[in-house]
């Protein structure tokens, strides 16, 4: 049962001998010109294939291809930097400069996009400059061991794509490829690494050298085979971990090729997101507003933080968030949330001093004074006016003293909307949305 | 200041020479006619005059009169009850019989009300009998020490009435007469009691003959000065022991005649009922039933629980309780609820195990099948549908479940009323929902 579903899932998914055959030219020819320009210079430098390209665990369609340009470590890192985006930059012809710890290229070759990276080109893991320097130990030791086991990688990778837990990126916090291939190497096939997942416990240690010194307590941890001190799995949230235990275990008592892809969601209509609200019986706020063409990885961090600083700011004036989430598309954010309790009474108490603290509680009196003052078990309590009865002016006077991060408070104070239940589908984020209700909350 | 002020008090509640004649005839009159049928029946028993008319600290218009058939401690309880009540009937034409620790008479004498209690005559505080037989002891002690202090007692006892914390009975949880003149008794005056009361902290101790064994922490400690181990002041709760300490403070700093004399409230009408949950944005939820006629230290206790387990109820099921209280009258009571928070989504969170705990894990997806789940912060959440949306819903269906007591209960299930703001008024309890809105929350 199980084989014939993989079966069919690698023959979606393998790439084509043509596939194979086109890519590994281009690869190659981009090698080349990085040597020979690299002699030009008369830098001692050279080009390195990495990535799941390299390693034949790429998938059908993948139109991503990782280059590194190899360079002296004893070059400074402004040379380096230099250099690097020297060579890469007159090998390409359409391409934008981006910045990850170093900057690096992204180049168009026809509808492949290569990224060009420069780096150091150390004799030993521990000695690397930055983390980049890392990648072409990792593309050796998988290449060295991943020999038979490509397809299983390929299945994995696919189930994981399928769950909504592959990629390491911030604003996803799921499985990288490499470390899809770690635990392929560890469990020795697709099923294998599925059957460990559905008995995992959070705090997981996976140790393929029994060197690790790992010390911290996430939800995974896999030491990393080349360097003993990294988590390769640091980046695995407790909610991708556990969705990722929960995909395994629903597979393996249902096996179904659905597991493997992602389901569509199209996005909401005004009419459905209307009848979702009313029968749900929940209230729908939404802030939108503008930021900067800033890269995932910086920005959905910011998102998280204005997130979780925007909920307990609710909760904390009494209020209450039943879910929320946020998104980011086209230079646009939007935090959502779906609210349990969005309106409340003009009146709040506040509980004072025990009448026995004869200091604190003339304190108190002088201090409430005119407001209505009784004693609830054997304390004063004043009834005061609650400044925002509804969750819509408290965030319009509120939003921008929330810890909304240096960046997004910025943003924030340029201007943002508030939305009020199906005024946000004017906005653009139909699909997001139309995920929280579908997949999420059904 | 404060001597102008007693004084007019005094003037104002104090007896006035023809009242204290034709009282203390009263009094004698029914005495000789217990000490005369006594005689008659052939027993040795004798009446005694007790309580606030016995030791001269009543006020003005008073019309409650205690008297106590003291019998021979060789009798059993059930001659005691037998011959006291024989000789109690004799003497009275208009009466009832009541219950306490014991039965007694209570009788009309023209305009005064007469409570004719058989007690046994014992030697000594310490071999007592029931509760009652302690009042003699009580009355001899007072007696004893008070003279010259009436007129501080009376003050005392009028500020308390005003304060609203008069009264050891279970309605109230207040300071008993006899509590009063032991603390004339201790602090010298009015005055001495009140400066004292401002400075008091939770389990303040007072024993006048230093010699007291009491072991628990109530509010109050007073140790009686004819049984060591019995503490006077055990009724008081938490809040009259508070309100009587926040009053002393006010009347030192502002000293006003006001504090001697409760405040009449005016029954609450329907449109300032209206105004008034508008205002606050609340809404007022109020159970009435019927009950037989029992008396206030039977019912009360049972009405505190009851709202005290409603309470519960409502906060348990996502609703939020801002203020409540009861009220009997005329064989008809009230749990009377405003709400803070009285309406919620027909959504609700499930939170089930951690995704890691396999076998629960199972039990919690079969369990929940068909309903919306997914996993935030490693758990496993379903979304169910809330049952009561409305707490009047929610009481309609669940109020009959609560612990109400054995007897609420069985009232409660002979039919009750559940009404929604002002149609509360139709039920008789407009000045003390009137009580609740200007005094208590204003």
């Amino acid at each position: 049962m199980i084989e014939k579903i993989t079966g069919e899932v690698l023959k979606e998914i393998k790439p084509s001998s043509e596939e194979k055959i086109i890519l590994c030219e281009l690869a190659n020819d981009i090698l080349k010109k990085i040597d020979k320009t690299s002699k030009e210079f008369g830098i001692d430098a050279f080009g390195m294939l990495v990535g799941s390209v390299a390693r034949d665990t790429w998938t059908a369609g993948d139109k991503d291809i990782d280059i590194f340009i190899m360079l002296p470590p004893s070059l400074l890192k402004e040379e380096l930097e230099h250099y690097g985006l020297l060579i890469a930059k007159k090998i390409s012809s359409e391409y934008e400069e981006r910045y990850a710890e170093h900057p690096y290229i992204h180049a168009k070759f026809g509808n492949y996009d290569v990224d060009i990276v420069p780096c150091f080109n150390v004799k030993d893991a521990s000695k690397i400059k930055s983390a980049v320097d890392r990648t072409p130990f990792h593309n050796s030791y998988i290449k060295e061991h991943i020999l038979g086991l490509e397809d299983e990688v390929l299945l994995l990778k696919q189930f994981m794509r399928g769950s909504g837990v592959y990629g390491s990126e911030l604003k996803l916090k799921g499985f990288s490829g490499y470390l899809c291939e770690l635990l392929i190497l560890r469990f020795g096939s697709f099923l294998g690494v599925i059957e460990s997942a559905s008995e995992w416990k959070y705090g997981k240690l996976i140790d393929l050298k029994k060197k690790g010194v790992y010390s911290e307590s996430p939800p995974l941890i896999f030491i990393d085979p080349v360097d003993p001190k990294r988590n390769v799995a640091a980046a695995v949230s407790i909610d991708t971990f556990s969705k990722f235990i929960d995909a395994s275990r629903s597979f393996l008592k249902n096996p179904d090729k659905d597991y493997f892809f992602t389901k569509s969601v199209s996005p909401i209509s005004k009419k459905e997101l209307k009848k979702r609200i009313s029968q749900r019986g929940t209230e729908v706020v939404s802030i939108v507003f503008d930021v900067p063409d800033i890269v995932d990885d910086i920005l959905y961090p910011q998102l998280f933080k204005a997130e979780k600083s925007i909920v307990y700011m609710i909760d904390r004036h009494g209020f209450k968030v039943f879910g929320s989430d946020v998104c980011a598309k086209e230079n646009k954010v939007i935090i959502f949330l779906e609210m349990e309790i969005f309106r409340l009474p003009k009146i709040k108490k506040h509980v004072g001093p025990p009448v026995t603290s004869k200091n604190r509680a003339i304190d108190f009196i002088d201090k409430h004074k005119g407001s209505p003052l009784y004693i609830e078990d054997g304390k004063y309590v004043s009834e005061i006016e609650r400044k925002y009865t509804d969750v819509f002016d408290l965030l319009e006077n509120k939003l921008i003293f929330c810890a909304l991060g240096k960046n997004l408070n910025t943003y924030v104070k340029n201007g943002y909307k508030l939305l009020r239940n199906e005024e946000v589908l004017k906005e653009g984020f139909e699909a997001f949305i139309g995920t929280y209700f579908h997949l999420k909350h059904f």
